[in-house]
C-alpha cells in the first residue's frame, strides 16, 4: 500500500476571463494551487476558488508566480533572490487572507510556471523561496520538483517539502524534466502515464530518456485541469490507483 | 490630559519610482499606513517598509487603495460591494505576511484614497470593507474619516475603530471635509492648523465652514510625509501637544 | 433602399486567455472594434485580429478603453478629459501602427464599455476623446451612441461619424438606452429586435420604453460576437437585411 | 571636423511619480528616447515629453521597453522575436500617435534596458525588432549598441542605423560594453570620460580593457539626465565638443 497525493493548478481566471474546468477537477485532486494574481487570478476569483476547494474538502495552496500576467508567469525573468522572497511573501499572504477569512488554514506553496522551473536548477532563488514560505508559516508545505534544489532548500530550512513528479512528462538522467522543446518531452499514451507514475510510488524509481532507472520520490502528482481529456485522465488515475491500493489523500492529512 | 494617535502614509514608492520621506517621518509619528501595491508600492518596498517602521517603533497599518497605479488610486471608480471586500482581504493579506515574516502583528487598516472617501459616504462600500477586516482578524483597528459611514460599519460589525481627523483641512457642517474644489478647503496657516486639532482633541469640538462648531471625535490625526514643510510641521505638532500634555502615541497601546 | 453598417468588439483575448469567436463573426460584420491593450488585448492578440480582420475584408477601428484589465473597461472611473485625451492618442496611435505594420489603413475609433458610455452622456469627456481622434487622422470616423454628446462632438470637430444603434436594448424618451439595471433594459426576442433596427433605418424612428417614437439615426448595429446565439443572430440579421433590400457595408465604403 | 548626437532616455515619469530631470537635460541633447508606457512613462507623461522636446528643437525618438515597470525594464525576460516584434510595434505606434498629435514626425527608435542589451546580443531578436520599426516607418532611425547584432539587424533590413556609444563604461575586444559587475565597468573620471568618446569619434577607435584598440563607429552618445552630476557633465561634454570642432546635432538633421 501506498500513499499519493493529486494537485492541480486552479483559480486562473481573471476578470472576464475564464480559464480551467475549476468545479469539476476539484472532484478528483486532493490539493489545489491557487493562482495569486502576478501570473493569473484576481481578488475576487482567489475567493471565490477558495471558497470552491474548501466545499469539497480539498486542500488549499498559494502558486505564486512571476509578475508577468501577458506571458502567464512561463516566461524565464532575471529576478533576483530577494525579489523573489518578495514576491512569494506578497501573493502567499494574500491567498491565506482569502483562506483565513473562510475559517480554513492553508496546506502548501507551490511556484509557478518559470518561477517553479526555475527553482528547480538555482539553488540562491530556492532557498529565498523557502525562506519566504517559512517566514510566513513553518507548517506550509513546499511543492516542488522532485528531488530539485527547491525541494532541498525547503529540506535544509525545516519546512515539510512534497516531491512533486509528472504522468505526463519524461525523465532526464539527472532527475530533471525533458524539455518541452525536444521530441520526447511529453507521454501521450494514458496507460503508459498512469504505469510511470504507478512505479514511482511502488518502487521509487522512473525510467528515463538515457534508458536507466534513477530514484525519484513522489509524494504529489500534478494534473491538468483543462479539457475534458484531463477530467477523464484525472478520473481514471483516481479509479487506477483505488485498484492498487494506493491512496489518494492529501498531503498534510497523511 | 488626552491622547491622540499621529498616522502617515508610508511605502509609496515603486520599483524605481521613491517617493515620501519615510525614514524622516517615522521618528515624528505612531502609526504608519503602508500601500499594498494597488494603488503605489511593490512587494520590495513592502518588505523595507515594514522593517523601517518596526525599527523606530511605529505601529503598522494597511493602506489598501483602487487597482489604479496611474492615478494613485485617487480616481474614483465604480466598483461593487463584493470588489472592495476581495481588493481589502488581498492587498491586507500581502502587507499583513511582510509584518508576520518580521515577526509582528498589524495594528490598523485604513484605506486610501478614493476609497475612503467613496467609504466615508457609502454604507454598503464601508460595510464590505469592515468585513474584510473582521474577517481577516477581529482585532484590526480601522481608520476611517471621523463620524463616517466608514466608522459606523466598523463600529456595527465590532471592530475598533479610530476616527480620523485633518489639521489642515476645514470642516462642513455635516462632518464632511470641505472638497477640495472648494477655496477654503486647506487651512495653510500652521498655528490655526495646530488650534482646529487641539480644540478637537480637548473640547471634542471644530467649527465648520458654516461657522458653526459641531461635534468630532480625534483619535489619530493624518500627518504628511512628503516635503520638508510636512516635516516641521509633524515635529512641530508634536512638540505643540507635549507643551498641552497631550500624549502622542499609537491607538492600541492605549 | 438603405445602408447600415455592422460592427463588433473583436481582439479582446489577453494572453494565455481566449474571448470571443473572432474568426466566426469576422464573416458577417463589416466594421470590427479591436481592443488595444488597456482593458482587453495585448500586441500580439492586436496583430492577429488586425491580420485577421483584413484577411475577411473587415473594416478596422480602434477600441480603447479605461485602463481596467480585471474589470473589462466596464466600471466607470472619474478620469479627467485630459486624461481621455492622452488614453486615446496612446491606444489608437498603438492599434493604428499594427495596422500600418500590414499595409492598411484604419477606419474608425469607438471607445469602449465605460468610456463610451461616460462620454455619451458628458460633453467634455466626449470632445476630449474627438479632439483625440482628429489630432491622429481627420479621415478616421468617430463611433459613438446615436444622437449622444459623443456623435455631437464629433460632428463638432469636423469628424465623420457614424450613429450607433442597438438591435438588443430598449430605448428611453431622451434617446439613451435603458439602463441595465431596469427589467426592460434587454430586448430577447431577436424577430423584435430584428424589427426594431430595420424601422430604425428605413424609417429613422424608434419606440421608446415610453411607448413613443422618437427619431434615431442608425449608421452602424452593434453585433455581439461570443456564444453560438450571437454568431446565429449575426447571420440571421444579415439575411433578414438582403431580404429588404438594405445594403450592408463599412461606413467608409459608402 | 565630426558630428555627433547627443541622445537621453526622457519621459520615464510615471503618475504621481516623477524621475529625472526632463526640462534641464533638454537643453543639452539633440535626441530624446521617450518611454512608452511599458517599463516607465504613461499617455500623460508621453504627451507632455513630447511637446516639452518639441519646444526645445530636440528629436524625438520611441524608446519601447519590457513589460516590467516594477522592474524598469532592467531585468531581462525570455520573450520570443515574435513577442519583440509585436511589444516594439505597439509602443513606438503609441508615441508616433503622440508626436503627430503635435504635427511633428519621430526620428529614430532606441530599445530601452534589458530589450537593448539583449537584442545587442541576438539576431534574431534584433531582426524581429528592426522588422517592427521598418513595418512602421522605413525612415525611422534605429539607434542600438555600436556594433552590435542590434545596428547589424538594422543595416540588413535597409533601416539607416545610428552607433551608440558610452562616455562613462569601458569597452571589451569583441566591442560589447564590460558587465556591471565588474570592478573597472564604469569610468568615474570625467576628463577621460570625454577623451574616450572624443577619440572614438575622431579617430573612430577605443581602447578596451584588454589594453588593446579597436574600432568603434559612434553616431550618437548616451547621456544620463538624471542628478545635477550628469547635467554638468552634458553641459561640459557638450562645451568640449565645440572647442575640438565636433558638431553636435540630431543625426537625421545630418
Amino acid at each position: 500500500m501506498g500513499f499519493v497525493d493529486l494537485n492541480c493548478d486552479l483559480g486562473e481566471s481573471f476578470g472576464a476571463y475564464k480559464l480551467g474546468m475549476d468545479n469539476e477537477i476539484l472532484d478528483y485532486v486532493t490539493s489545489a494551487n491557487i493562482a495569486c494574481g502576478f501570473h493569473a487570478g484576481d481578488p475576487s476569483v482567489m475567493r471565490k476558488t477558495v471558497t470552491l476547494a474548501l466545499g469539497k474538502g480539498v486542500q488549499i495552496g498559494a502558486h505564486p508566480g512571476l509578475p508577468d500576467l501577458v506571458g502567464f508567469g512561463r516566461r524565464p525573468m532575471a529576478i533576483s533572490p530577494q525579489e523573489a522572497y518578495d514576491m512569494v511573501i506578497y501573493q502567499v499572504g494574500a491567498l491565506q487572507a482569502f483562506v483565513k477569512a473562510e475559517g480554513a488554514s492553508m496546506q502548501h506553496v507551490k511556484p509557478h510556471g518559470a518561477l517553479y522551473n526555475m527553482a528547480a536548477k538555482d539553488p540562491k532563488l530556492s532557498e529565498a523561496i523557502a525562506e519566504a514560505i517559512y517566514a510566513i508559516d513553518p507548517e506550509l508545505i513546499l511543492f516542488g520538483l522532485s528531488g530539485s534544489q527547491l525541494t532541498k532548500a525547503g529540506e535544509k530550512i525545516g519546512l515539510r517539502v512534497a516531491h512533486e513528479v509528472f504522468s505526463d512528462r519524461t525523465y532526464q538522467i539527472d532527475g530533471s524534466l525533458t524539455s518541452r522543446k525536444e521530441p520526447n518531452a511529453l507521454i501521450v499514451d494514458k496507460d503508459q502515464a498512469f504505469k510511470q507514475v504507478l512505479r514511482m510510488i511502488k518502487e521509487g524509481l522512473v525510467k528515463t530518456e538515457q534508458e536507466k532507472d534513477i530514484a525519484i520520490k513522489a509524494d504529489t502528482i500534478c494534473i491538468h485541469g483543462d479539457g475534458k481529456a484531463a477530467l477523464t485522465f484525472a478520473r481514471d488515475i483516481r479509479q487506477g490507483f483505488q485498484a492498487e491500493n494506493i491512496v489518494v489523500q492529501a498531503i498534510r492529512t497523511k
